[in-house]
């Protein structure tokens, strides 16, 4: 692999010197701001061999470095080994941003390449500021991988299907008024949809044009009067196009949207100048769910409940067993997915940890990485599935067999700390930033921290991780509303040693209002039991005790009456009331 | 005074249609982005006579409006009966923005007036951006005050005075070389210093211009090279005037800052665009306090606790002997304080608030609000200290005889998250916002909450709210480090009832380091007996119990020394430790 990118390398610095260029930046982004990337725009990838989901290459004449955040120190540490790509740690103070990186190494009338497509106009305007401060100059209009990328893979040609409205819940018709409504009120004409799965949504449309993802290659012109899409027209049949000759969708060719002149978002009228060009609108309606979609989602999670059960009812035993591995497991647990009805596939790509790898956080087996999984220590789990009715996203940290103090001690943190959000009552509308802490509270009292965010939206048979709310240590300002969904994963890492995360995919519902305003709070819907194995009781508050007995009895409750004998009394164990301490 | 107000108001709009306006905004701020302004700068309270510290008045041809936060919702409603002014509530969803409700009144081509001085650049530039939307032009070279207020107080001429290097802790020359070191890291030429408390620290001077704030009316250019103190020379005597000689600084008058061209800072070089042209270095350097400063503050606090304990023990009584009022309390209090080494009067105005004036978050009381304090309910009283070494901030909600349940709940509330967030260990460098939850997390699941921020910086003889860390629900970026101080003030307000607030003055201390990296935790450096009569012990943690007796017993060393031995018996049981609950 290495080879590989020396020689890519190699031919970029060539075509660099040929276009007058004195560096190139690769971003992890496409056109269609996606977590995942179709590999059509995987560059960044392609240059430098790194294949987490967030990193940015940058290349210059006699310099490469690839900057990725704490996520992925590890992993990229291994990958990048061999090639001429240093590691930049983003979110280290010691750390140069990429335009303070490239302003030290060039000089005064240099000229740095990006491909414009792959940037937001802000990303665009903000380097160009940072870089002009050094008189660097930006030229945007660039795309070596289309010349250098002989075996690039194309633009995905999948078929679309529609979603039906028993699982959307609410028709596409409605949901474009909706949109229109917003725009009268904010004075726009209209908006440019380029997020994949703003336009799923938007239309009740589905594809398997992004890994893991159902969305589709496309864009969506929405104005007053029309909604166009542009799209490769092979991937419809003619049910689709009926149908979207019925909601009154244009259909235009995908490459014809690059050539739009959007003469009517552009033109003299002032007032559009507050249009929302990208995103935001489609995104904040996407996310609150309907009744449907939450229908949806508890019955996704009772299917999925009950593979995960089958799996670890399964797991312990396996292990003492031998010759289990984590790809192995993978495979057992995707395999009880796989029979569950309305099973689409994988909603992200497992990460089936075992013991050390664990402490990385975004781990994923290979089958150079590959481990047996022995009868001690920790496992750490973080899998998902889409479901025509709902997507899922769950980690367990499963004890082996004998554990550490330490492990011990770190996984009662990380339980204490995804109690105490659950339990958290607070103020409607507040952002995800504002209740982050409560999460790390207990673990912040042992010298303990974790550099990700504490949970995401997650789609209704869309993507894994859906914006615009997060809750994270860092400023996310949307404000978190009754019927988002959120994950609630707190995580402890030890490098070289072991990870653990607990992670339910929660509802935020109602829970009344005072003379101070609405309150909301979380309600799981995942159902799986948490291992208690590992858990220092002492350490366990009365309430967050009361709190594991009733999630507990709730899963029991749930998943039960789908299981084999066997299987019911291995949950009803796991599922046992703890007594509180005195 | 309403009279007053339609006048003012009638004259302003015959200026407008002189100057061809349409509009007038008035802020609460000054040239030098004061809490509290000169009464020079005060065009907002002319012009509207709301007194809040924070509020925003703009007058049309037809129409008047007034902006302020929930703090002084209800003092603005009083104050603005009868005159031309309706009260906006900044905060709530309803409320436009100053710029939205311009665009619905006014129509294309108008003009909004402003003063440019007391906006920041950015303030100007994202006004004219929203206003621009709707075609309305900003003017920003007027001042209608100068003109039509024609009792108008002038810039205040006292003397400046040299704070001594054993409180400084440092000399003016080493705080300027440090400035200049981070200029050179920043590569820029020099800095603007238009901040009265930032001139204060740098230059170890003090003043008396500006309301409870020890500072000068005046800028300073720093350069590489140079400091210049543009200032009005009837404010040094020979003293300073040399002393300002001796470390170097050039004096000119304050009139001519208006005209500098600063040519050196706008000339070509294009490094020094980086120039924080407005204050956050040098707000940044002072916030970390150094030994003398801390060592300052821990003296000032046991003198400001001696006079807050001898009121204390005298408080009850002498209420339930009748006659005492708001006013006569504040006046006590004073009186006890300014008994002190080093007095050097309030820090900010007294909030000596009974029963439902508590609820007032800002009130302030004054002869027509004044009212007798009755041997029972709530008193609410937020008052600090300016002594040379060192400025206090400190809340105290008193029992002035039986109190309701819901006081005590929300009493009990209040101190449960006093005691959170200073039991909290948090991660080096992270913002207020991160941990303002931990303040509310036990009243939010009683469906309460309050709108103010949870805590704020205290200069060290300087401004009582000091920059550029907050704790607060809102997002404030600035990280948290070791050696600066903070307020910890959680509230809960129920209006025609009562108000609740517990305030300590905290120092950041360092608390270990870990591999996850430096940990902080809060400190208390107010030294006074929290009341613990309403507290319901029942809902107190043994941790938080714990918590208050070792704070009881540091206030009772620390004080019990400096008191009569009548003061010290009371001081003992208000002390005493409370045994926690099973």
């Amino acid at each position: 692999m290495s080879n590989n990118i020396n020689e890519r390398v190699g031919k970029l610095r060539d075509y660099l010197r040929k276009n007058g260029l004195a560096a190139f930046i690769f971003p992890s982004t496409d056109p269609h701001q996606g977590e995942y990337v179709p590999e059509h725009w995987q560059t960044r990838k392609w240059i430098s061999g790194f294949d987490g989901s967030a990193g940015t290459a940058v290349v210059t004449l006699s310099d490469a470095a690839l900057w990725t955040d704490s996520r992925y120190y590890i992993a990229a540490e291994q990958q990048l080994q061999g090639t001429p790509f240093k590691l930049m740690k983003d979110g280290q103070a010691e750390t140069p941003s990429i335009t303070e990186w490239l302003c030290q190494q060039l000089t005064e009338n240099n000229v740095v390449g990006v491909d414009g497509e792959v940037f937001t106009e802000t990303e665009i305007e903000e380097m160009q500021a940072a870089l002009g401060m050094a008189g660097i100059m930006l030229k945007t209009d660039l795309n070596p991988a289309e010349e250098l990328w002989t075996d690039r893979p194309p633009i995905p040609k999948n078929k679309v299907e529609i979603q039906p409205l028993e699982f959307a819940g609410e028709s596409a018709e409605s949901k474009i008024e909706r949109v229109r409504q917003a725009l009268r009120e904010q004075k726009a004409n209209g908006i440019l949809i380029s997020q994949l799965d703003d336009i799923a949504w938007l239309l009740n449309l589905r594809g398997s044009d992004v890994h893991c993802n159902p969305v589709f290659v496309s864009y969506v012109l929405l104005t007053l009067d029309e909604v166009t899409l542009f799209i490769d027209s092979e991937k419809l049949d003619d049910s689709v196009k009926n149908y979207l000759n019925k909601i009154g969708v244009r259909v235009k060719p995908y490459g014809e949207f690059q050539t739009l002149s959007i003469s009517p978002l552009k033109g003299e009228d002032k007032a559009q100048k507050a249009s929302p060009l990208r995103g935001g609108l489609v995104g904040s309606l996407k996310s609150i769910k309907n009744a449907a979609e939450i229908a949806g989602f508890r019955r996704a999670m009772i299917r999925d409940g009950v593979a995960m059960v089958k799996f670890l009812h399964w797991l312990n035993p396996a292990v003492e067993a031998g010759g289990q591995t984590e790809l192995s497991i993978d495979r057992k647990l995707t395999a009880l997915r796989a029979e569950q009805d309305l099973y689409r596939g994988f909603s992200f790509d497992t990460i089936a940890a075992y013991g050390p790898h664990g402490a990385i956080v975004h781990y994923e087996a290979t089958p150079e990485s590959d481990v047996k999984l022995e009868p001690k220590g920790f496992l750490l789990l973080d899998s998902g599935t889409q479901y025509q009715d709902g997507t899922t996203d769950i980690t367990r940290t499963i004890a082996l067999g004998p554990l550490t103090d330490e492990e011990r001690l770190d996984y009662t943190l990380v339980l204490k700390g995804h109690i105490r959000l659950a339990l958290t009552r607070f103020p409607d509308g507040i952002s995800g930033t504002q209740i982050d802490a409560l999460a790390r509270y207990a673990m912040w009292q042992h010298g303990i921290n974790y550099g990700h965010g504490t949970g995401h939206g997650v789609g209704s048979y869309l993507c894994a991780h859906e914006g615009p709310h997060q809750i994270r240590h860092t400023w996310k300002p949307a404000p978190l509303h009754a019927g988002m969904t959120v994950t609630n994963e707190p995580g402890i890492y030890r490098q070289g040693k072991h990870g653990v995360r607990i992670e339910n995919t929660m509802l935020i519902v109602e829970d009344g209002e005072t003379e101070f305003g609405k309150f909301l709070r979380l309600e799981p819907l995942t159902l799986c039991p948490i291992d208690l194995t590992p858990v220092l009781w002492n350490m366990m508050t009365a309430e967050e005790v009361a709190y594991i007995n009733a999630y507990h009895e709730k899963v029991y409750e749930e998943l039960s009456p789908l299981l084999t004998e066997e299987e019911r009394l291995w949950l009803k164990v796991q599922c046992v009331a703890m007594p509180s301490q005195p």
